[in-house]
């Protein structure tokens, strides 16, 4: 069996917003980061919000031979039990966040840009809705920006090529059972 | 700002079937590969039915410091518009990926297996519920199985820890866009 190469007559970059209350949604950026790497293409991960808290892909993507940058910029979930830091101090993270997604889009270095849990950041407007329509203007016409996090804006699913809702049908953590390495973190 | 470290009291291995018509459901199982090598976890992917048409993925995961090993074993998705396959031939080949799949949960190395496209082969007919059965039961406590594909029968769904269904909201290709690398394949 010939194995076939698929090459796109007209090559274009693509929203994707990854939406939805069920496990999986940086799962699947993360899968789309790792896939890219099997082109030689470079990505830029941005993950908003998750910082405090360390999960496995942080480390995963440095073995990808330099294809793949990742960058936490959070204090963890703003307003969930536990969380120490007030709303401000979220949202002045999620600004400088912002900033640095602009300043990866104008190095013009990257093949795909990970825009993890931004859609959550609005929704808890860490950031404003303009601030991410900045963004999406900025995107030059080969880029692939990905959006993750639950609650994305209508205006965002409106602009975008792909948007999957995950939804969740269960979840082990409502028997009882405690986050594991590699498949939660 | 300290960075926690999860250590759950009871690691435990979990069955995660990630279903729908949506685009993620691979690459939410790819991203799970790639967030266990932070962890040090070693994972095996088997493809079913994918194999004749190059995916990132295949390389991508040779970057992984010899800890995610995927193998595709399929003739393409029998039965749609293009694929030259019989059934049986399709068939031959699950059939031949489900003896795979039972020796590598055998060889203990994994602490992942991934069953990618397992519950489409269901659906088709290319392997049997009963050997579906078979691998889970045979699934030691510790190990981690992701079982992708849309259509997961209802009887795995039972017997999964965490299950995410994600469903189209919209897809590039409806508009005309060609698959574009690192995105889709």
């Amino acid at each position: 069996m010939e194995i076939r190469k698929l090459i796109p007559k007209k090559k274009q970059g693509l929203v994707v917003v990854i939406t939805g209350n069920g496990k999986g949604k940086t799962s699947s950026a993360m899968g789309m980061a790792l896939r890219a790497t099997g082109h030689e293409m470079k990505t830029c991960i941005i993950q908003f919000m998750k910082g405090d808290i360390y999960s496995g892909e942080w480390d995963g993507v440095t073995r990808l031979d330099g294809l793949v940058e990742l960058t936490a910029t959070g204090k963890g979930f703003c307003g969930i039990e536990g969380n120490p830091y007030p709303h401000k101090e979220h949202r002045a993270n999620a600004q400088a966040a912002v900033e640095l997604v602009l300043e990866k889009i104008d190095s013009g270095r990257y093949d795909m840009i990970i825009l993890d849990e931004i859609n959550n950041a609005l929704e808890l407007k860490l950031i404003d809705y303009e601030q991410l329509e900045t963004i999406l203007k900025k995107r030059p016409p080969h880029l692939h920006m990905i959006l993750t996090g639950r609650s994305a804006d209508p205006r965002v699913i409106e602009q975008a090529d792909t948007v999957s809702q995950v939804n969740e049908i269960k979840h082990a953590y409502r028997k009882g059972i405690e986050p594991q390495p590699g498949v939660d973190y």
